[in-house]
């Protein structure tokens, strides 16, 4: 068995990237043509199944012209939520199409609850949840999954398990938005609270670390507070960083400089919007549009 | 449009009953006879169809049988997306089946993310995704919803603006795992992290108060710390508190003393697995064996 760090860390060198896309599709914003193809198939499909299956489509071109240029993609499970039963086949497919590329996939989902309620979010997301007939079921078979710190280590600790079967988890330290700041940066007896978080993922990964040296028990830390990140890289050596905040978010590749840690980067920074939405502003293909916006993203961050 | 905490309030009052059944199938532990005659059918619904279709058959025989003796019911979604697409048209057919009944339904999901997302996470929760042909889509449903405030007001805004078209949301503050005092009750800043959230919660719902002087944005807040639940009342005077970690978690009737408030208490409390699984230790029926646990749960509250 590979370890999630370890196939995330052999991505980033074979692409020299460090580029996570995040794919959340709006269907206000998907192309014309995408739109028209599923909305004639409405009748058939049923609202929310063309929706969903216009997603499908959208984000597998996507998929197929990133595959080079992406170290790993993450889609946000909200965007398909939102159409019910087949938004969560749609979201299944896109991992799919990803494995076939040999893409890791972080699916956002950004879950935690007590213990025996994450282990049933840990199975949906992963695999394993018991079948009538003395089976298993799939899932979502994500490689990784974004999970929130409120619950404490014992919300998180079904996820953690799964670290031993290859997958991984990014928690949330300091997030992206502005109120953020609110809760995350107060000050804890004499810590801030995202540290506090920060401490606790260096013990939950400790144990979780793969080939490369990188643990399974990563930390989402967003690139619009520079210096939190920083913070965060100086409490967490070892682990592997998910920062958003690129591209729409306004954070530019000054954000990282001291980020970089071991023989692999150490970190993938995700944009989405200035990429699946960049044959916008630059016309052209939308696939083509988006792998031209992430190489360009690939090439200012540089470092590999 | 009647606001989420009217309609609690109404439904406490009518049911003379604070008790909120917690909707957590683990299908290991579902009636023989379900699981036989689900399983019978796993050829013709596949796996996670012939899962999910058990969940169904299990969920709505509780809540027909439970809707003279609960408040409101919490389905909890982890259990339902294990099984993928077909659980999550299971939980859809859940909360349908309450609302036949005029049960309110909180659907437990523990959501939160940036603003965008979190706008798509309260569209799958309370619908309203776009479609394609240019109408919106129905979405879970929910009465109301629990979410996590780490990311701060910003990723709660989407939900707490759901509530002007009569949705409600419920903010974890202090939860009732044991895990929970590792964040929750640092002291930031001369306060415990979750009565800052309290505080959060308090602006949150202040322009958010239905007719019984109750607001639509309320709080989780666990009965296994009776004297932070107590805090939690104290930083919220007019806020529903839904109330965890009564039976299979430990708590009785003597952990919410003092916490009612207003006409219709103010609170539910929420007991999923010495409710829906009471049949193993009682015998009998699983529906008849609920509703008398559920009775019993009422009666041992009293107050109303």
């Amino acid at each position: 068995m590979e370890r999630f760090s370890d196939r995330l860390a052999a991505s980033i060198l074979r692409r020299r990237s460090v580029v996570c896309v995040g794919i959340d599709p709006d269907l206000a914003r998907l192309p014309d043509g995408l739109r028209a193809t599923w909305a004639a198939r409405v009748g058939e499909l049923g609202e929310a199944g063309a929706a969903a299956a216009c997603f499908t489509d959208f984000a597998t071109g996507l998929i197929d012209a990133l595959a080079d240029v992406a170290a790993c993609i993450k889609p946000q499970a909200a965007f398909f939520e939102q159409y019910g039963a087949p938004g969560w086949q749609a979201l299944q497919r896109v991992v799919r199409c990803a494995h076939e590329h040999e893409l890791p996939v972080i699916v956002d989902v950004k879950r935690a609850d007590i213990g025996s309620t994450s282990t049933a979010y840990a199975a949906a997301c992963f695999g394993g949840a018991p079948s009538l007939t003395g089976g298993t079921l799939p899932g979502l078979d994500a490689d990784a999954v974004t999970v929130n710190p409120y619950l404490g280590a014992d919300g998180l600790a079904p996820f953690v398990e799964r670290c031993d079967e290859g997958r991984g988890l990014f928690v949330l330290t300091r997030t992206s938005n502005p109120g953020g700041v609110e809760l995350q940066e107060r000050d804890c007896e004499g810590r801030p609270l995202y540290l506090r978080v920060a401490d606790m993922i260096a013990r939950l990964g400790a144990a979780r670390v793969g080939a490369h040296g990188y643990s399974d028990v990563g930390a989402v830390a967003g690139a619009t507070a520079p210096e939190l990140l920083a913070a965060v890289r100086a409490a967490l050596p070892h682990a592997f960083l998910l920062v958003p905040g690129f591209g729409a978010q306004g954070a530019g590749p000054k954000a990282l400089a001291g980020v970089a840690s071991g023989d692999a980067a150490g970190f993938v920074v995700n944009a989405s919007r200035s990429i699946i939405y960049a044959w916008r502003e630059r016309g052209g293909d939308y696939r083509s549009a988006a792998a031209a916006a992430a190489a360009e993203m690939r090439d200012a961050i540089g470092g590999l």
